[in-house]
């Protein structure tokens, strides 16, 4: 089976599970975990910022960083698609207290004078704005990614207005490597980032957020209240150190087999392929194909092909590094077959 | 000074002074003040609804029904302009736990189609959609009135999937009164509903909302926690009486007014009325006369008339009972003189 | 029917009526009722606070109190049976995120050294006590006057550790009456202070809280949140400063009634009175007259006198400015006729 | 280093990490981990349940039981020095706006009249109880085991009311061990349990809950939004079956060794130890020594042993499977050279 529903779908490398194996462990919740530490330690040095936390989902990224950054009564602005917004379980409002603002965005990327608009005035019936979320890559818009130059903008119109700015990087070093721009570069304009191991970078389980010393020690009780604190932690953050190590450079492959997918997609009848492919994520319009999002998924599988529904008519195909350009091309002729 | 900034600030007249001078009171939070229940029944009465209960504000009447239909982790949908989205404080997050889902509406009512697609599929991912608000009259629209059909397209939606629809009518009267719908019409397709005695009826505190009887008894609930379980509240229930009994009808000479002052004020030379005037509240772009709206609030106030801000470069009017068809004819007069 | 059930049935007194019916008024969301106004500023001045806020009760009051103060995942100090922890329906978990840590007091007065032990230290499993709430009188413990001298070691404890102290005085005035201290030198151990003008002070509805002037900024978009920011509010304010006018220093008759009360509740066989009198709270245990305290409930309300439950076996007399010396000899005869 | 500070810093051994190496695994979050199903089916197998979840900590699996039992403004009763109450930083509250009810137990055991006194009536000032929590073993009870029929007696009154019963199981193999009651036959009484496999069971992260399929599908919503819904967790969950498969029956020589270790405590002059010792943890009054807690800490760890600070004056020892009988011994001699 060709798995191509989602870059969380990749599974561990033998080399992964060899450094887990061996990991040095401690009890993390004391702060003994040296592994956990070495992760922590790389995660900030990669974002240049001033320390990190490995926590064990982005959506527990996030959900910290909105915990930490906001208080109850407050408002967070971010893009209509944004994964915070769509598929966190309204956790923002549920555990924060926070409501959020919704601007629509071109390609993941708002309009900075509509943040700026957006930005709530001092008022007694209004929420204040303390937050800022951007998403890059933006998972909805295709993987697309956001312009350093939106996110500077964006960024400078929040430091105007005292108002933090965390950055959902689930696929941040998928931006990364397709831009040529590093996430350093990226982080720069943010007060805090999330970043998944256990997307494009192949770890079994984990990301990181980070931020300066103020925010991670706040952060830190609020993974402990969500029951994030975890105890011999290194076995599982070993396999991120492999990620960080080895999995950054190799997305370019999956980017380089996201456009062969694309351009192969486009060429079947029945099928239109909307984004513009900047990472490893493909979305298709299946209308003309005369089948139900679910049909064609169903038509697939049964040649051995997996995608996800991406909403009536429409479907996702994301490469990672469980699928080779061979299975590239053995998806493009089972589908071809399919739509025959 | 002619007060046109909005219909709250209507002062009791003497008729409902002697209604509170003379109210019959209890301790209604033993259940015990006949004036409140009288006027709980008689809302409820208008309504058609089971049963009704007394709250201090429009503002605490919608978040008791969000507490009472929704748990923390719920979306509930509600046009982009909707007061309870922007003008409360972000107290359905805050105080609920609730993600709201704004649609962009057209003079406040949004798409049917928009609100079915909006309504969450059963996922892990999702939040659960157990409300939808509508508002009507629809304030940031301009006092725009709901279509009873566009009601009724979404109410038949929220029931086929288990949703409720509450209905913020602060000023749902005006809307009766201008469509020449019974608020019961309206109410008939609502499963909660809430209305103002203190805007545009006169009243000088106070707002009832309306829904069954398991609805009721846990809004009580969620009225104490708040702190609206009041004791003599006979006191400023009897002006709500007053109001219901007498300031119905009159609500179109406010209509009418507020025409007059629209197609004056359209006729000023640099004033642009952006809205449809259904009820009371008029719309004007001040670009022209090359005042912000600042700059224009201040000059008609040295005028001896008050407006309201409506963003950058939109002021509104609102028309009700203390303002008469010859403060109108001032108004005019004043605004004309200011921007000569 | 002499109703001696709580002093919250208290009825306005035409002068309170007459107050209302003549109150000058305006929108107090704008900040123009200048009743309210007035009425804040009476209240500030008694408490020797910089500002005060008119809310609609002191549930509210104390809500807005802990909203203010605290964050989510806060912890709060107050004594086991105070009325915030049991009768406020753990609104300051629900809307606040706070958990509450009772500690049991004698006579409503928590050991200070307890207290002190009870402040968490810095550690990551636990929350952090940002609040302690006294209660003075005490209502549980039968109208027990806090003593200044705890009030002041509490205070300086909580100062020590950067904790706020926050005074339900919903019947402060009584304590002060009883004890010849003002409620400005008991306010002086304290940050904030909410009390009551609808219990012993006779107004039909409303509390104040009082704090610093950053405080009540704070507090007044809480009080928005909630549904307590009003219109015309002077009608309600209007009988609370009549109530500051003239009910202050009558709640001694009320005392001087309850002590006689108890002796003659003390003589009757079969009634035991469990607390000492020092305000206007009596607490009779009912076990030897064989009635349960229902049973006894209804079998004087057959006799024309009502009182309240207490729980198994208890039940509470409150005096106040509708029951006069003689309805309390009334009282006696009744229920020494009921019993025997 | 004797590390006797806690059992939750065990360390996984070769067996575990042999497991996690070659563990099957997949995307948890589509439900695809064979090793996750595979420890939930055995974690519901031991406690007679129908489901169960793997969650990351006991904090989490706690937290996620109250937030699917309860809705904010409910309260639940616990014994006052519960871990939910005292370690899990206000979470109930912060997360699931609970208010907790503590009861001062004896060796952990709430008196089930006490508890039944504490479920509230049903009136307007009273939250609704909605769930009780057990401990067993109790942690800070120094390990007790909760009688069975305190249980029992607990969770029928529990029924009566309509109310849940969740048990926080951390140590629940302890007691089983300890007590020779099977966990299936304490989970008996319980509507929901969790039970940690990262303490005495030796696995290097995660705990489960379990309950009926209902409170399942709720409670894997509430962990997705905790940021608890894992990827490749089989790569923890293994160790977690090793756990389960291997270090049950073992939990028995730490009993023996803590009760060693106790003994030859009570021998050393200056301490006194305060619990019986049912399972693995003794409680330890150093107040004779003429040393703080602290300090007696410290001089320990010069030679060797670590413990844990238990309150003024008091410290705490955990046998665990990475110390020996021979390490009790070795901790004994070094105490007591500490002390000459």
């Amino acid at each position: 089976m060709i798995d191509l529903r989602s870059d969380t779908v990749t599974k561990p490398s033998t080399e992964m599970r060899k450094a887990a194996y061996e990991a040095e462990v401690g009890d993390d919740v004391y702060g003994e975990d040296v592994t956990v530490k070495k992760l922590e330690e790389m995660a900030a040095e990669h974002l240049g910022k001033e320390a990190a936390l490995f926590v064990t989902s982005g959506t527990q990224g996030n959900q910290i960083a909105v915990l930490t950054h906001c208080k109850p009564g407050d408002e967070l602005i971010l893009e209509a698609n944004a994964h915070i917004y769509l598929y966190e379980g309204a956790a923002v409002s549920a555990l924060a207290g926070v409501q959020s603002r919704p601007i629509q965005g071109i390609r993941g990327a708002m309009d900075p004078h509509e943040v700026k608009q957006a930005i709530r005035a001092d008022d007694i019936h209004f929420p204040e704005t303390s937050l800022i979320c951007l998403e890059n890559t933006h998972n909805k818009a295709g993987g697309a990614v956001l312009p350093l130059e939106n996110m500077k903008e964006i960024y400078h119109i929040a430091q105007e207005s005292n108002v933090a700015v965390h950055l959902d990087g689930a696929r941040l070093f998928n931006a990364a490597v397709a831009s040529g721009i590093s996430v350093k570069a990226y982080a720069e304009f943010t007060d805090t980032v999330q970043f998944c191991l256990s997307k494009g970078l192949g770890a079994p389980v984990g990301s990181v957020i980070a931020g300066d010393h103020t925010f991670i020690k706040h952060a830190k009780k609020w993974r402990k209240r969500l029951g994030g604190g975890l105890r011999q932690a290194g076995i599982i953050a070993a396999p991120g150190i492999t990620a960080l190590e080895h999995n950054i450079e190799r997305l370019a492959e999956d980017h380089a087999n996201a456009k062969i997918l694309a351009e192969g997609l486009a060429n079947i009848k029945g099928l239109k392929v909307i984004n513009e492919i900047e990472t490893n994520i493909i979305l298709v319009d299946v209308t003309e194909t005369g089948l139900s999002e679910a049909g064609f998924l169903e038509a697939i599988k049964e040649k051995g092909v997996l995608a996800g529904s991406y909403g009536t008519n429409f479907v996702r195909f994301v490469t990672h590094l469980n699928v080779s350009k061979e299975d590239i091309q053995t998806t493009l002729q089972k589908i071809t077959q399919t739509l025959v």
